[in-house]
């Protein structure tokens, strides 16, 4: 058992106010170092205006119709905002995405499917960013 | 280990349609009284119509604008909706928020982020409410 | 502890562009099937066009109108898609909805709420789909 070690905090840079990082290497780096072979691996966005998803990692044309997509639907200003920080749309993407995910892990691979890869959501960059990492090991 | 408790149903009122409730302390009180060191807390809701989601406890400004936006993404009426209870928006709103998700505990705490608060998403209130909540201690 | 079992990977088959597919009478068989009384079942999507999300479970109208309006929102073509096959949209309802949920189990059943149910939502459809499952097994 390895789940009592404590969480990973990794911290990114991001360029852009809307910008989508891959997290999947990290993620499999992550869980060779620690030599887990079955369990589970939590990722958590510790940010209210910045999400986790799991989504296309082949053409990086989907993450850009993503995030337009996004920004067409929640555009950055609307009139009835009150917050007053100009970022509601931020925190509402972050709220549709979601923050956080769980992978699988077995035989030491993080398993996902042919496609996907494992992104920090930025919606209000660019800023530093943290990312937290548990991993928690089945018993054998 | 503390994981082979029993969930805690908490039993929560809403007083408006669309409504944010904050469960941060209540989360935080349960895994003091539980005396879980390091793990995690599932939160669920059992409905389906009001989601679970982790945003903004700051200004409260942010709550009513993510409320907000999604009323007007996602009205209450709409002419093609068939179902009959017209509260076809509250179930939409629901799966675009989700309804869980995890925090992880370390050293007795509830880790989230400096601006984060975990929430309950009424989307068709004003009613009574269940919130689910699992806490699952990890080995040490 | 039954969580070192190799996840349950099945394949399933839609039939329409857009489509709920309600899984949850296979998670609890497979629950049955492994005599699990106390843990949580991991259910994700490798897919990055078919998500997994809980809503109703009663009227068939409900999941018809998350369709439509999802179908409203994130509409096939959009001139800003670069995406050269033509799914983009499916990708992004799938960013929304999430790839992957957790459920409780207790005394060997699925914790639900009353009009819960789990369900593979197909945007890209139809395809032969794989959904994975993971039991995991609380200490008793």
């Amino acid at each position: 058992m390895i789940s009592n070690k404590k969480m990973i905090r990794e911290t990114l840079h991001t360029r852009a106010r809307n910008e989508i990082l891959d997290l999947t290497p990290l993620v499999q780096r992550m869980v060779g170092s620690a030599e887990m072979q079955n369990g589970m691996v939590i990722i958590f966005s510790p940010h209210t205006t910045a999400g986790i998803t799991i989504n296309e990692n082949a053409d990086p044309d989907v993450k850009q119709d993503l995030l337009t997509k996004l920004s067409k639907l929640v555009p950055q200003s609307e009139d009835y905002y009150e917050h007053a920080e100009g970022n509601s749309d931020s925190h509402v993407k972050t709220a549709c995405v979601g923050n956080s995910t769980t992978v699988l892990v077995e035989g030491g691979k993080v398993m996902l499917g042919r496609w996907q890869g494992i992104y920090l959501c930025e919606f209000d960059g660019p800023r530093e960013r943290q990312v937290w990492f548990k991993l928690v090991g089945f018993d054998e």
